[in-house]
């Protein structure tokens, strides 16, 4: 009986999204679930469901998404790891295998997720980032550090965020809770974490967008407090580039087995 | 007479070597160099000649290449800088665009090139920068970076690098200045930067080679002056993967107008 047992298997995955049409599996598409559960179907000698915390976007980055499938397998974590990082193609790295308990769900348990967006603000593009930054050559006010923070503020919280969603539809759910917002300078990189418990489609990006405004003296950062109310897309700012954005972090609250 | 003097513009341009076959123009391949001067041929109205202060090889990457050419174009260097990054694919950026002293020539008066070589050692790859790291996933010694700084020092100052040449003729004039080597690691990076007068074909990169197998305790750090005194190729380390390695900077003693 035990040597038929299903085990749970955790994964941490760093990808270059670049030429990913997402994470999730689709018709026709190359995406990161789909290379993955190919290479794990092979390595487990059964067909597998890999569960993902994240449904990243086309070209959206990740250095630490976690997914989890269950398997009829014997092999250890690091032999996973090491079967998988031999076999996936050199744009999908596995940063950790371990096994957790069974019930563990990496979509359904994940607390919180971190994301990272980074924008050049320069007038030059850039030739060695250009597939992990979005180039944004226009100019931000002198205060605009400052009243992005300001903004930020209103964003804090657990808020109806429809006007950042896009495509949402009218039954959706809304609510999301934003823990924080960290915005830093290094030179001309841009550099905004958001981590919350969770976001609707392109809504990460829709607040970067809209805080960009803010920067450009566009949009005030009290102005954020009428954007959610209104529960009206076209308020918010436009959405940036998926290539700008990356997924940092996934947490939960226990995984032990 | 005015109207057809000739100008000298200086160009510094950051690229992503991944996808050339180098700098330099070849027949029948794709350069940075032969691409650069289609778009500034087009844009002078005039064939041009570009001479790069470095030819770095296929798949090296450069963060301030320097080159320039002869013009009849009474285009300012901040007219060029823009019409070359509108016309270039987004692989190469210039980063500035000058006009110089009529006798400043790119390569002949390089007084110094500074260039930088990342090596991940870890046991697992990175997906995100997998085309800027040499993947070195084997075990270093616990006081490799001091034995690797040691060995630095019997090569700074004017040698005989013949032993760390690919390549090299008979005939050629094999004697080197080494600057500085500055070794860095930060977490499971390590940065070797190299400051020389000029380096024989895969000089950086067997220099590098060997500083790891000093890492690794292959070889100790005063055998370096005998790898330098038997002028042997065969007694150096291997030479490193190219993608490792990057032109950070070219050093001139003045090229004002």
């Amino acid at each position: 009986m035990v040597k038929n047992k299903l085990r749970n298997i955790k994964l941490v995955i760093e990808y270059d999204g670049t030429n990913y049409c997402g994470w999730q599996t689709q018709k026709g598409q190359i995406t990161v679930q789909e290379t993955i559960t190919k290479v794990l179907s092979d390595i487990c000698g059964h067909k597998i469901t890999l569960h993902g915390a994240s449904r990243t976007d086309s070209k959206v980055h990740s250095q630490a998404q976690v997914a989890n499938f269950l398997t009829k397998s014997r092999l250890t974590g690091y032999q996973f790891l090491q079967a998988l990082n031999d076999h996936l193609p050199d744009d999908i790295v596995i940063r950790k295998a371990e096994e957790v308990r069974r019930s563990f769900h990496a979509q359904f348990d994940a607390k919180s997720k971190t994301y990272r967006y980074i924008i050049l603000n320069s007038h030059i593009p850039c030739a060695l980032d250009r597939k992990f930054c979005y180039f944004f050559p226009f100019p931000l006010k002198r205060d605009a550090e400052d009243a992005m923070k300001k903004a930020v503020r209103y964003l804090i919280g657990r808020h109806n965020f429809r006007a950042f969603a896009t495509k949402s539809s009218q039954k959706e759910n809304c609510y999301r809770k934003i823990y924080s917002i960290k915005i830093t300078r290094n030179k001309n990189y841009i550099y905004i974490d958001i981590k919350g418990s969770g976001f609707l489609y392109n809504m990460v990006r829709t607040i970067v967008g809209t805080l960009l405004q803010v920067g450009q003296g566009k949009i005030k950062p009290q102005d954020i407090k009428d954007i959610l109310k209104s529960q009206d897309r076209k308020k918010a700012g436009p959405t940036v580039p998926a290539k700008g954005l990356c997924l940092l972090k996934v947490e939960y609250a226990d995984t032990s087995k």
